[in-house]
């Protein structure tokens, strides 16, 4: 894999869209839908793509999918991966591979109200390697870039706002936003 | 779908295990791999189960599967569909469905970094849907239960702790943490 001369044209075009876009228009709104399906095990839709995310059986689930702490920690290493691609590919920095690990430690003690510990991560790790004949300069600099722009290491790192409404068959009992 | 009764056995043997472990007994590491696979597609691998990531076409990719940030979507949605499911079966309220509809807005312009906005999400917004004979205030209850014990929603709504390295050609780049 050199540089992907075709992906850099695709992301230039993309990139000019943006740059005259106002806010409105640049703004995307992503959506999943998510549904029980018995025990602990769900089916989550995003467009024409399924998931079955589950818990293992050590947190009461039957592990037929993985479970959405796991879904979380793959969405930052495929997220860090194509913010990798996309900067080389718009820099000409040539990449013969990324590989990333991501790592999340997490006390279930907090999910399960045993101890007054958050239930989220405790502290989420993600080991990057590069395979690459470019100068070890260019690839701190595109790590540093990446690390700047990733989505989903900045959804990580930067509390979200989340607003909910709640309906109890088919009534709204909060009010919507 | 009525009270879960193997499920809330299942589940309390996993509490009384927590209750009796220390704080380095019940933390549990969660782990995912990822691996570009041409353009902006990736490959993610969980345990045995494997994923295909991947950016619509308007964001430069081939659309073969989800994209990051859908992915955390579908995590926050499929997290409280499996909180519910738990705490209702161990708290005995009868549950006949949860259905979750999760949005998030986003700024592409702090990706590309087109404008100085934050990359990750505007705004994340879920709606619970709820079908069960329980009374109204149960089900108030069980939400405000859910939403302090979710772990997906703590991962988003608190700043997680992130720590990386960069491998180049096999060579670290970066001391280990």
């Amino acid at each position: 894999m050199s540089v992907d001369r075709s992906l850099s044209q695709a992301l230039n075009a993309t990139v000019e869209g943006l740059r005259q876009a106002s806010a409105e228009q640049a703004v995307a709104t992503f959506t999943a839908r998510t549904e029980l399906a018995g025990g602990l095990q769900t089916k989550a839709s995003i467009r024409q793509f399924d998931l079955v995310v589950d818990e293992p059986q050590a947190l009461g689930g039957t592990d037929q999918g993985p479970n959405p702490v796991e879904l979380v920690l793959a969405a930052l290493g495929t997220c860090q991966e194509i913010v990798y691609a996309a900067y080389a590919a718009v820099l000409g920095i040539p990449l013969d591979g990324v590989h990333i690990k991501v790592r999340g430690t997490l006390d279930p003690r907090g999910l399960f109200g045993v101890a007054e510990v958050a239930p989220g991560f405790l502290e989420v790790f993600y080991d990057v390697e590069i395979a690459s004949p470019a100068p070890e300069a260019d690839i701190v600099r595109l790590r540093e870039i990446v690390d700047a722009h990733c989505p989903v290491l900045d959804i990580l790192r930067r509390a979200q706002t989340t607003r909910s409404t709640l309906a109890l068959n088919n009534r709204l009992l909060t009010s919507a936003y």
